[in-house]
């Protein structure tokens, strides 16, 4: 059942950011949150609380926070991998904990250093009343693993909400994934409990026929990043997440209500053109989003 | 009702090099044409019979037929906007005709120079033993009309079966289709009485989902370009049809039959990356197909 509304949430402050050559200061990094917000977005994935060694782009994460113009009605979230990294998130004072952890052992190890059972033990550590939503990685393929059943996903996800997840999104890490598995993993996910979403990249060009299946199939959140820009520093080729104005474009399309004004959205990817120096993946802010033009 | 086998149509060395800055020598041409036949597609539209002086990377359309190295089971066609298009096709003994009209007078007087009344009676004018698919430009939108009305477009439909098309195909001219309207089309066609099919560009993300869509209304026959080749000289900025291989991905992700070899056009899309000099569209030949890497 189609939802009449959906959350976007944008995370290319953190997973597209994380995957840029140059590494962004924290002012501009909170430029881009602050646009985000400004274009309507009511969700946003404004940094991750990880190691600045393994992923330098991400440093300065606290200072990202407070450089953050706050908006009501929107919640701002950041990525952590375990209780440190909550601890962290909780002292800069942000809305909304995203906690990821892969579906597989190979994918956790290289992305969180840990066992997916350690991860999940992290998850249950951690004691808070701010929402949680949990990430799984590679849900629909691994780099390393191959393609993942669907019920290996299904019960590491009941394993998340049976350690306070309120929230969970199926991520295609690598790009591999097709509408089959979308539609797949969020109709069985409806069965558990709490809304579930998708985390998309268009690396093989399949990104938006997900959405649109995991759309048809009841999903209520939609992770992607303004621009395109994305992928992931520890799978290699996973180049880009779903462009955000992309996927407004095509969910207005289909009548859903998004909250986002389409145009300012656009206005956000050129100015971020300018700033990284090169075109973007997505294909709405060079195209144009009407029809006669 | 999803079809458990489909027909893809590679329209590259026809919509894709139509597009192209640069003419290809009719040798090459038909040996893409090959290429693409050695990689299992069994529809391939070749060349158009169109002015030479409109549209100069499409001359010498005999010459590519002359030098195509026929296959069996495969099906060569060539695009046609009249009927002096025809016989030239006919003359030059390809097996399918691909005639192509406009849903609104505004497009079909800059492409075929001609109101859509007076290329029905073109269409009309054709007598042959040949199959006629008949492609209806701009179904989802027009960039001088805006939105084109399903309505409009079912009712050019039926007029052109009435006049002997027997395969109607339904295209994205310019690449600001979503997946409500494609399902709408492909549903509403159904009805039509021949096989339906779509022509999709990615112009603005939505030519895979679309695609997606199409295929789980029933669609029997869908139209891309190897590499993602394409556009149309006629509509600015209607950048690529949908990559062959990136429908390929993703149909057989869906359990789909295609009877194309994925790695095989892969490799037709490396090649042709060469001969051009820049990287394609597509995705899934940059990615590569396999889920581990």
């Amino acid at each position: 059942m189609m939802a009449a509304q959906v959350t976007i949430c944008d995370v290319g402050p953190r997973d597209g950011l994380q995957n840029e050559a140059e590494t962004l200061a924290p002012e501009v990094r909170a430029e881009l949150v602050n646009r985000l917000a400004a274009a309507g977005l009511r969700s946003i994935e404004a940094v991750s609380f990880v190691s600045a060694e393994r992923v330098p782009q991400m440093a300065g994460a606290e200072d990202v926070v407070t450089a953050i113009e706050r908006r009501e009605g929107v919640t701002y979230s950041g990525l952590v991998l375990n209780e440190k990294g909550y601890e962290r998130l909780a002292a800069a004072g942000l809305d909304a904990v995203h906690f990821t952890l892969a579906a597989t052992d190979s994918f956790n190890r290289r992305n969180a250093n840990r066992l997916v059972d350690e991860s999940v033990a992290e998850l249950e550590r951690i004691e808070t009343d701010l929402p949680v939503s949990v990430s799984i990685s590679v849900s629909f393929g691994c780099p390393f693993d191959g393609e993942v059943e669907t019920a290996t996903v299904m019960a590491l996800a009941e394993r998340c909400v049976q350690a306070g997840a309120q929230e969970i999104v199926f991520a295609d890490t690598i790009g591999v994934g097709v509408p089959r598995q979308a539609r797949e993993l969020v109709e069985r996910g409806g069965g558990l409990g709490v809304p579930v979403g998708v985390h998309l990249h268009n690396t093989r060009n399949t990104g938006f026929a997900n959405a649109y299946a995991a759309l048809e199939a009841g999903a209520a959140v939609f992770e992607s990043s303004v621009g395109g820009l994305g992928g992931c520093p520890f799978a290699p080729r996973a180049t880009g997440n779903i462009a955000t104005e992309d996927l407004v474009y095509l969910l207005e399309g289909e009548g859903v209500e998004t909250g986002v004004d389409l145009d300012a959205l656009i206005a956000v990817s050129e100015w971020l053109e300018e700033v990284l120096g090169r075109p973007l993946p997505g294909q709405v802010y060079r195209a144009g989003a009407s029809v006669a033009g």
